[in-house]
């Protein structure tokens, strides 16, 4: 089955000694890549959200440290280059732990040693994420199977960019949807906006577009009135960071998608891998939501009529917004987990059922 | 108690037999006053949406055809102009009603009273409009009293434009907020975009700031996150059409927020004129829902960085979108309808109740 990589979010080059990625800032109005093959490239293509995701910014990371160890793989450096990456980004929670893996695995070498295994370390990270999302798809195929309605395509609503985009390939709540598309199970996804950041839009009916799979772009406000005209079968998103108790944090609107699914007693899965799990986490009133700046509420950016990308405000200058970046979805609103280990119950039982999994799997963080 | 006139929605000039109105295309980002003293003028401000919202549009059309009138008050004139108004908003049930009601006052009498009377007309359809959302906001003000907590004050969210820009002072959801800010208590109100057309960032902000209630814009997809947090004591909502049952059409997104109030132990108000419930209509599955053009949901219009207000493509040309207008929160999650006769349980006895009332009033349309 042929995964979605041409979308490359990020590819390395041996020849060049470089990473190329797509710059996600342009998309959907024009597909750049971008050579990364300096830190300072590295550093900032995390921190100006070239690349964006969290486990697409870890490998990212990953390989911007073994960049800087191909050319000075000094005790200092290491402690610098990683000091410089981790600073990109500072709440990203798989940015930190690709970087202390990375370190882990070559701090006791002998510096001649750690260019290379700094290099071999980092594509093993990118292969775990490639295959972990893999998985991920194979399990939410599973879910789909049972939902297929011969009468017309599935009808799978998704929140925001859990897609290849967010990954190396597959990504997580859209690997399920390439894989049925693969397939050869008819389906439609129903892809909402995401205000503010427009991620809905702008990355994921891109990337489905480009993957040929049918979708269509509706305003966040529309989900629950399209459930209840039984115009969708199933909601699968992803998830920031999903306490122990089974409760999900993810992209701002998370939340009323799910309460809009279960009041019109529809499916609810979260995709997610292991590692995004916060195993010291209780419960989602301890997951600390992101302020953003009010800016990304009061203006917007697109394309204009000669073509240009250019941003727009859509209020007078003394109007007062928020903007918290993600919601918590509580756990009794969750159909299922669909984890590269398989699909869990959203409660404590379920996630001690999953982390009993990950003890089995040495590649998995804890 | 000052009504929030000074926003002049829409104003009579007699000395120029002419009306003003504000062009709303331009809020937030300019004030215009535009004189309508020709049928064209008229038709095309309800047409090109210079004025929305039910009630504004249906008075806007009462003083068209009595300008018509003022000209030519012949019977093929009356016909021709009627029907020439009706066609600016086919759906718009207002507009219908208040040209029919016009025309019953005046086509009895002869041509030569028909002038006069047609103005009288309107100008009683716009007292008993400004009567009827200053009674719904003293309603109101006896339910938010019930919420005051001295601790702060009081946080009401409501979702796109039900203020004095959409009927002509006052407005239905927003009145009470007025009355409640007048009578000193202390308000800020939550103001939830709008996607697709933004009204809550263009519209409600916009007439709250003018007014001094303190008001914050945040995007729909948070809405469910604040209540979550204990941010918000109740939200108040207006209604394009209510069942006879209790189900409430509304700009699509109310619905995710009466599902959030909900799960969150929240009142969920809905204010409204009596004239906006359909007897004839039995349920929320009854009411249709208008499909727009895809075009709203896939551009934005704002100011650019010249001050000059252009509209941007947030996608690309072959990204396919839907656009539902409105959608039905059932009854059961509607904690009451606040109207110009009381506050009344959203069921079917509750509405009977509304019912009877509205036989005694001569004035309310049935």
């Amino acid at each position: 089955m042929q995964s979605p990589s041409f979308l490359a979010s990020l590819r390395w080059d041996a020849a060049a000694n470089a990473v190329e990625i797509v710059d996600q800032t342009l998309l959907p109005h024009a597909l750049r890549h971008v050579r990364l093959d300096t830190l300072d490239a590295y550093s900032h293509a995390i921190s100006a959200m070239l690349v964006r995701g969290a486990p697409l910014i870890g490998i990212t990371a990953a390989y911007g440290l073994a960049h800087a160890l191909s050319l000075d793989a000094s005790e200092d450096n290491l402690a610098a280059a990683s000091a410089r990456l981790i600073a990109t980004r500072p709440t990203a929670v798989n940015l930190r732990w690709a970087l202390e893996r990375m370190q882990a695995q070559v701090e006791h070498l002998p510096p001649e040693q750690r260019g290379a295994a700094a290099l071999a370390c980092a594509h093993s990270l990118r292969d775990a994420e490639i295959a972990s999302c893999a998985a991920i798809g194979d399990h939410g195929l599973a879910l789909l199977r049972e939902l297929v309605d011969i009468q017309r395509p599935l009808q799978i609503m998704t929140h925001c960019n859990a897609g290849a985009l967010a990954t190396i390939e597959w990504g997580t709540a859209l690997a399920p949807i390439y894989r049925a598309h693969a397939a050869g199970i008819p389906v439609h996804v129903w892809v909402s906006e995401t205000r503010p950041r427009n991620q809905g839009t702008h990355l994921t009916a891109w990337e489905l577009q480009q993957a040929g799979v049918p979708c269509t772009v509706v305003v966040d406000n529309s989900c629950g009135q399209l459930m209840r005209e039984g115009r969708v079968d199933c909601v699968i998103v992803g998830s920031d960071r999903t306490a122990a108790n089974g409760d999900v944090c993810n992209k701002v609107g998370t939340y009323l998608k799910a309460l809009a699914a279960r009041d019109n007693g529809l499916p609810f899965y979260v995709a997610l891998p292991a590692s995004t799990v916060d195993w010291r986490c209780a419960g989602g009133a301890d997951i600390p939501i992101e302020e953003r700046d009010a800016d990304e509420v009061l203006s917007v950016s697109g394309r204009d009529d000669s073509g240009a990308v250019r941003a727009i405000s859509l209020s007078t200058a003394d109007t007062r917004a928020e903007n918290p970046a993600f919601d918590v979805t509580p756990a009794r609103l969750v159909s299922g987990l669909i984890t590269e280990h398989g699909v869990f119950a959203a409660s404590a039982d379920g996630l001690a059922e999953l982390q009993r999994c990950c003890q089995g799997f040495s590649s998995t963080p804890m």
